[in-house]
Order: C-alpha cells, then sequence, then structure tokens
C-alpha cells in the first residue's frame, strides 16, 4: 500500500461511522494561558481513550478474509495494544497484545476487556521483537504495526484531515499545528495530511526532553532509537524506536522538533482539567504543553493541537492536578 | 415571554453559532458498567464548563438595548454566576454575580475572569435575595434568574432539543432521558423538547438525596425549600428552593424523580474519568450516577444521561478518584 493524501482519504472513508469524529475543542482561558488562539483535537474522546483505532482499524478493514480469520498481533505500550484489541473485536477476529509489565494497568485491563488475549514480557531481559516473532510465526498472525506501517499511517492521518475539514468549512485554516510522536504513525500521517490541504501551515512534532529520538533521526537521517531507557512520565510518546516510513514523511514535509519535560506535560494536563474539561494522559498532553510553554514561537498565532490519548493512572492524574 | 417547544427551537436559532454544539459521548465500558446503552451528553464541553450559558445568553439576547446597557445581575452558586458573566462578556454589558463565600474558589475566579463584579455574602447571616435585590434597585440591572424563567428555561432546553435531532437524524430514539435538577431550570427545558419531539420516551431528575425539593414539590404542588442547609458534594444541585414555572412543567409532563447519594456520585465522576475521558463536577454526574446506581430500573435500555458541569476543585476530583 502506498502512502499519501489518497490513502488518507481512502482510509476516513472507510473509517466514517466506526470511529468518533472528535471535536475542536476551544476555551479562551487556555487562549490567554497560551497567549495563542488553541484548538484542541480531542482524541482522547475517541473509542478506547486515544487516536490508536484510527490506524488499526484500517489496518484490520485492509486484510484479506483468510488473514482475518488468523488474526492480527502487536506490541504496544497500551494505547496501540487496546486499539488492535478494539478493531480485532470489531471485526470478529482474534488478537494478541505484546506488552511490558511496566505498562499502566488501565493498559492492560483495557486490551483484556476488549477481549485481545494478552502477553506480558519484562522489558529488562527480554526483547519485545522475538516475543511477538514466535507469536506470528506459531499462529499465523498478522503483525498491525504500531506504527511503521503505511495502512496505520493512513489511519492516523484522518485525525489530519479532520483538523482540516473543519477548519476550511468555516472559512478558517490553521498557521500551524502541533502533534506529539514517538514511533510517528500519527505525527506522519497527521504532517501529509495538513501539508496536502494547507500547505502554508507549519507542522511542529513534540517529543520527551532527552528523549527526542525523532529529531536525532532527522539529523542523521536513518531512524534512531533511545540512547538509554526512557524515565518520562510520558510513557505514551516513549516507545524506543522510530518508523522509517514515518521518518520519510517528516524529513519530506521539513517538520519541526519540539520537546516538553515532565512538569510541563503535567501542566497541560491540569490546563486541560480545568479549561477543557478533558482527562488527557501525560503523552497525550505533549502537544499542548509544547505550545503553552513556548509562548514567543506561537504568539498571537491559530494553533491546533492533538490531544492524542486519555488513558491515565488515577496516581498519575492526581500527581498532575496537586502540581499546579 | 411564553414557555413550550416552539420558545425552545426560536432559542436554538438564536443560540446557533455561540454556544457548543456538544457531543453524544459513548463508551462500550460505561454501557458494560450500566447494564444499558449510555448516551453522554457532555455538557461539561460547553462555554463556561456547564449547560448554564445557554439560558443566560438566551435571557441577555432577548433584552432591550437600553437594558444591556444597564447591565444584568444573578445570584448563583457558581455555574449561573459563570454563564452570566459570560453572556455579559459576550454580548458587552455589565455584570454583577452575587455568590456565598462558600463556593467552590475555582467558580469564584471564572466569573471575575469573564469580567464580572462578584459580590460575596454569608449564607450563614444573609439572605441572597436580599443581597442582589438591593443591586438590582440601585444599578437599574435586570434580573438573570438561574431558573425560574421562561427565557432562560428556554435556553437550557436546547439541550433537551439537540440530544433529540442527533437521535433521530440517526434514526434512533431514547427509552429515557435522565437530567439532574435544583431550581428546575434544565430538567423543565429538557423535559418539554423531548416530550414534545418524543412523546414516549420517559423522563427522569436527579436530586441529591435528602435533598430532593423538587420531587416534595411535585407532591405538594407548591415550591418547596429544602428543610436544612444542605451537605452534599453535590453543590452545583443544592440550590435552596425550586422554581414556580419548572414545577409546573416537570407536573404536567409527569417527571419522575430520583435521587442518588454522594458516594454514587462521585462514582460517577470517576466512571466518567476511566471510560469517556471528560472532567465531571459530582453535581454534573448525578444523572449518570442514577443511571450506574439504579440497574434494574434501565437495564437493557437506551438511556441518555446529561452531563451538566465539569467545574470541579482538584481536591474534589481526586477524592472521586482516590474513592473508587
Amino acid at each position: 500500500m502506498d502512502f499519501g493524501i489518497d490513502s488518507i482519504r481512502t482510509a476516513a472513508k472507510r473509517l466514517e461511522g466506526r470511529v468518533v469524529r472528535t471535536p475542536l475543542l476551544q476555551s479562551p482561558q487556555l487562549d490567554e494561558l497560551a497567549g495563542a488562539r488553541v484548538l484542541v483535537k480531542a482524541e482522547c474522546l475517541q473509542l478506547t481513550g486515544a487516536f490508536k483505532l484510527r490506524g488499526a482499524l484500517n489496518k484490520v478493514l485492509s486484510l484479506a478474509p483468510d488473514e482475518v480469520a488468523r488474526g492480527v498481533a502487536t506490541y504496544s505500550a497500551g494505547n496501540h495494544g487496546q486499539a488492535v484489541a478494539a478493531a480485532a473485536r470489531l471485526n470478529g477476529c482474534p488478537a494478541v497484545v505484546v506488552l511490558p509489565r511496566t505498562a499502566p494497568a488501565i493498559k492492560v485491563e483495557n486490551c483484556r476487556w476488549w477481549g485481545a488475549e494478552t502477553v506480558l514480557y519484562d522489558p529488562r531481559t527480554q526483547d519485545r521483537a522475538e516475543v511477538l516473532d514466535r507469536i506470528l510465526q506459531e499462529r499465523g498472525m498478522t503483525l498491525v504495526h504500531p506504527f511503521d506501517d503505511h495502512a496505520v499511517m493512513a489511519g492516523q492521518g484522518t485525525v489530519g484531515l479532520e483538523i482540516m475539514e473543519d477548519l476550511h468549512r468555516d472559512g478558517r485554516t490553521a498557521d500551524a499545528v502541533v502533534v506529539s510522536c514517538s514511533g510517528g504513525g500519527l505525527a506522519s500521517g497527521v504532517v501529509e495530511a495538513v501539508r496536502a490541504t494547507s500547505p502554508r501551515t507549519e507542522c511542529c512534532f513534540v517529543e520527551p526532553r532527552g528523549f527526542d529520538k525523532m529529531a536525532r533521526s532527522l539529523r542523521s537521517g536513518t531512524p534512531q532509537a533511545h540512547r538509554s531507557v526512557p524515565h518520562t512520565v510520558m510513557d505514551a510518546i516513549a516507545g524506543p524506536v522510530v518508523g522509517a516510513r514515518p521518518l520519510a514523511v517528516l524529513h519530506r514535509h521539513h517538520a519541526t522538533g519540539l520537546t516538553v519535560d515532565d512538569d510541563q506535560a503535567l501542566a497541560a494536563v491540569a490546563a486541560a482539567f480545568r479549561t477543557l474539561k478533558v482527562v488527557l494522559e501525560p503523552g497525550g498532553a505533549a502537544a499542548l504543553a509544547a505550545v503553552l510553554s513556548r509562548q514567543a514561537d506561537f504568539a498571537g498565532k491559530t494553533v491546533v493541537v492533538i490531544a492524542s490519548g486519555g488513558n491515565v493512572d488515577p496516581a498519575v492524574y492526581t500527581r498532575a492536578l496537586a502540581d499546579t
């Protein structure tokens, strides 16, 4: 499958009525905090609590009947795992999710709730790729990669397409679109959709400070891994590697890399609580954190921020509310 | 101004593009918890964080130019105060909000943020009606009553109109609509809109257990006040009295009264955090709490629940997450 705006439009048609068309939220108080006009694409309101369902469902809907019968498998820090579990359930096929023992409890529980089999591995002693490969070979399942797959990227790109459709319908546009980034599936899909429909809109991707593997990959020209095990509250965007396919898209569109630290992410979680009344996880608030903490870059502009997920343990959420 | 479905439709036209058309959220996990198909009208995503803007704005938009120039005033436990402040700001008129010293800090701050003058009174020693009357007379301001006003009720009724429009567009209907109730502005507007467009849909209103002044008013036929100062975490629906106009509407439509206790309200706040990723205040979660705690009443039905607001102090929210 090729990747571009046409495949994103095809994904949008395929997903219509099956995923939530999430709203663009706004708040005058949030605009004041940011010193900019901020529109928040609330993917936390997506089924499964994160954008990930779009890519997983687009992938599963593109499988042949015999592939559906054998089922799908993936590894995931959690949000993608839930999405694959839900996409499989919605299409009546088996699913296995491989995930680290360290994943937030809510994410493991939710994979199981959707009917997926979960296989937990120890990230200190086991390689997740090996664990997954064994399952794929033994059971003949199809891999739904979290990001390095054109069908998955096209599904995630529907987030960007919806944003630009909503803006253009009202005769508006955006000076910038800011999106969180780990492996790059969401970022590449969104950047492709935004640039194809609004070439002058700046596209920024956001990583945890100190763990900016995509920015380093763009500089070096090849996919980079983390140099150390990431310690960050933004677990949703702290996966170990970037994808070659997302990297190529972000390179082609000259996307700008930004970083935020844990305190900034938690402050953004609290700001969303106070002003928007949506629940964000720290990784899902990274893009908002970048805009709130870099006022000089966005002053007076119209900025669309993607709030990518809301699957957060109560203890982490309580910490975010207490810190601010 | 008369009150009925026509005045609600007129309000809807007036408010179009000025208030958020809030989404109907759903979650398979929430459906499982409830044992019913639950659709949640997320008025916490409304500008000012609660449905109250609809009624206040409809009232302010119906004023004559000289009335706008003199401004508006109200008393409020908070959400209505913010709404009047915002409605006044949006229409360029002065506003005074009278509210108890015991109101959550976030609500007082938000009234001021919108540019309203706030007058705090001591609910143990002062009568809020007297405090407000003095302001109305001295400044020639117009009262925007929180509930006992046909223009306000019509504005709140647009919540019900949107629900039924969204359902009917998809060829669906609701077995029941459940709405929180204090003075009765929202409940009466919603019940009128729902019954006029879907006569067979059951309408339930929800009050804090022990403080069910509307249910007592329906039984006695006249507006009743609380018998004691309410001690409840559901401050948004613990106002002292019901309105005669809302009472007449709920009586005419034979609305059913339900109650929930604090623990049930807090559990519903936590359920919305986990499954819907929206922030609700306890009073705003009362309708959801009623459905979650009365499974026998709603088993297998399609139930629309109005989540009326999300303006909650972090300490209360943290308590809700810790309890469950």
